[in-house]
């Protein structure tokens, strides 16, 4: 899996920047502040508990009708969105420690594990580029999917959407 | 401390792509093969065990005389010589699944603690700017120290060197 997510990223003729954010295995405010020099904000869109369906409920091992944290967030550096993300997380499977911080709006998610100094992995689900011009002022957007595993359950599942263009020359 | 980290990393007039690798919190290996669109090798330099002494039985949290293993190693890509590491990591702290690939050559960490989905976080120490002329072809090196925490244990030391200069403008 994780071999065709990178000869995938490998072959896409798209600035750096926006390669090394669509592959890293760590945290993404993290390296948008570093690429951009700016400080980087996240801006909460929506944010709400859903009960799981069935599909989700098999993709967390949760109960049926169990609640999900359901958060979509742009990710801003200096005025400019760089990042728009969506995120399911199942309450039951939140560390009590953590729960708090990632009901509240506007804590980047690496930000919480690192504060809480949860051990975590990244496993990539998807690669694929996109028509879509809903989120940003552009014509196409890289989209990946990976889920944040910790004490081997998902904790997290992860979609972001990236504008594919020259804003990623940094 | 990881604020300080940060902060000094963004005043850095540097190339943005050794930015983002002095500056992760992910795989190292992972980000040079993403941004060189090369295969990376890691080529061992030298590996062997030392006996703990006070400072690194107090840096681990294990008796003075317990086994170390040390290992340096470049990381290459394109024929390039990108990075120039040095770990320690002692032997009873390793998990009994990744020990032999710990102790083999050149398999890079962030495959080793993936292949057997370790979760980790990774804590950083310290970063700067050096003259030295001893890895790489340059004047200056960016070196920098971090911990991989396993368990709430440390699982491994790190100093990784990187030439400054404009190998890096990928």
């Amino acid at each position: 899996m994780i071999t065709g997510f990178l000869d995938k990223l490998k072959n896409l003729d798209i600035p750096t920047c926006l390669r090394v954010c669509a592959g890293t295995d760590g945290s993404i405010t993290f390296l948008l502040e570093i690429m951009t020099k700016e400080d980087v904000s996240v801006i909460t869109k929506n944010q709400y508990l859903i009960p799981a369906d069935k599909d989700t409920a098999s993709l967390f091992n949760i109960d049926i009708g169990d609640e999900i944290n359901y958060r979509t967030v742009a990710l801003v550096a200096g005025n400019k969105p760089y990042v728009y993300a969506r995120s399911l997380s199942p309450i039951k499977r939140m560390p009590p420690e953590v729960k708090q911080d990632m009901m509240r709006a506007d804590i980047p998610i690496g930000k919480i594990l690192r504060n809480h100094d949860i051990e975590t992995r990244r496993d990539f689900e998807n690669l694929e580029v996109e028509e879509n011009h809903e989120y940003f002022e552009c014509n196409q957007v890289l989209s990946r999917s990976y889920k944040i595993i910790h004490h081997n359950h998902v904790l997290m599942w992860i979609n972001e959407l990236f504008p594919v263009d020259d804003r990623w020359y940094l």
